[in-house]
């Protein structure tokens, strides 16, 4: 066999891999961004049709891991194309996650119908800003093998754990004296909740990025862990 | 070199990645059976020092999976031993969030404190049974590399969202009638989602499982599968 050829065959596979993650992630941004409208707007149908939307998400986990075992098996890479394979295999996980809270958020969505009597200055629509702005940011990061980007991605870890550490302590004064936003504040603690595990997820893409780009482990070390 | 050298080396290596799997399933199960008792207990210093733990279970990751990276670099495993060592690139990621999340279950009891008033018939601990036990089987069967027993743990997975699915409706009627037991009940919430999100975890383990012993996929498809 022309090993031009085939070294062309493996470069596509790679590049493959490589947009079919980046189609995942556009799929997760999608049910991010509707999720939020619809929370914004208090949809309940974008909430519901949003949900649909997951299947996509875990379809194409499973199609990744599937190409990614392929090439590991056919092609034997190693150095830098193992590094980015096995990162892709782990990264997905993490990426489904965050697709999976967003539709937990979404379901949070439709059980608050459009009740909206607690917030005149609602804090939710600041983390989502931050946290959306995480999983782009951390994707691109590992696209573009851009290890600045992905510790920039684990810093901004503290902002939305800051942001999500004042909600907690907002609503529960309300809670005790006005029985009626008990529901509404606990659905707002669990989507405030989502959005922390969801930036939490970002920052694990980040790290493995920065592991895959520097072959050193940031993870689960130094003041940029988070639990 | 002699080849059968070479192949007990390598069969050593496998099997070191799986007692290495298998010794953080330990500090896992661990972590969550004293966050149960730290709870169960109202004990915050045995919930507090169970958080310190963590950090074993993060750098068993981290170990497990550079030692995966580095027999598919050597090695260039194919068939049965590749599925082995790409579902343990995954599962690490799941176990390591089990921990997590038994790490979250102990800041809220710390939260807590001595506090007791909201439960004659808790149902936590009876959530945390059955996910406990499915985190336990979901580890035996992928060391054993037993489908039947990781389809009974994501069947169980019903189990711990029909608990959970009865917290909440159990718990907002007390929230609105008596503010002073808002504060433990959200924490109790707070548990209860965790405990429904490592039995998620385990669920995810027993898929890959599955995937690994059948080579087919039943993630995210069918009635077992789940959000």
């Amino acid at each position: 066999m022309d090993r031009r050829h085939t070294d062309r065959e493996y470069e596509g596979e790679l590049e493959s891999l490589r947009e079919r993650v980046l189609l995942m992630g556009a799929h997760v941004e999608e049910v991010l961004a509707l999720s939020m409208r619809a929370y914004v707007d208090r949809n309940v149908l974008l909430a519901r049709g949003t949900i649909e939307l997951d299947s996509n998400i875990d379809q194409l986990e499973l199609e990744i891991d599937e190409a990614a075992i392929q090439i590991l098996a056919r092609r034997q890479p190693v150095a830098s194309d193992l590094r980015f394979i096995t990162t892709t295999l782990k990264l997905v996980t993490d990426l489904e996650r965050i697709g999976d809270l967003g539709v937990n958020i979404c379901e949070r969505v439709a059980e608050l119908g459009t009740d909206r009597s607690v917030n005149p200055h609602d804090p939710i629509p600041r983390i989502a800003d931050v946290a959306q702005a995480m999983v782009h940011d951390a994707l691109d990061a590992f696209v573009a093998g851009d290890a600045v980007k992905a510790n920039q991605v684990i810093e901004r870890d503290k902002t939305v754990d800051a942001y999500y550490a004042q909600l907690y302590p907002e609503l529960l004064p309300r809670m005790m004296s006005n029985p009626s936003v008990v529901f509404e504040s606990t659905r707002l603690l669990s989507i405030g909740k989502s959005l922390e595990r969801l930036a939490d997820h970002a920052t694990n893409i980040a790290e493995m990025v920065v592991f895959m780009v520097k072959g050193q482990d940031v993870r689960h070390s130094g003041p940029a862990s988070h639990q």
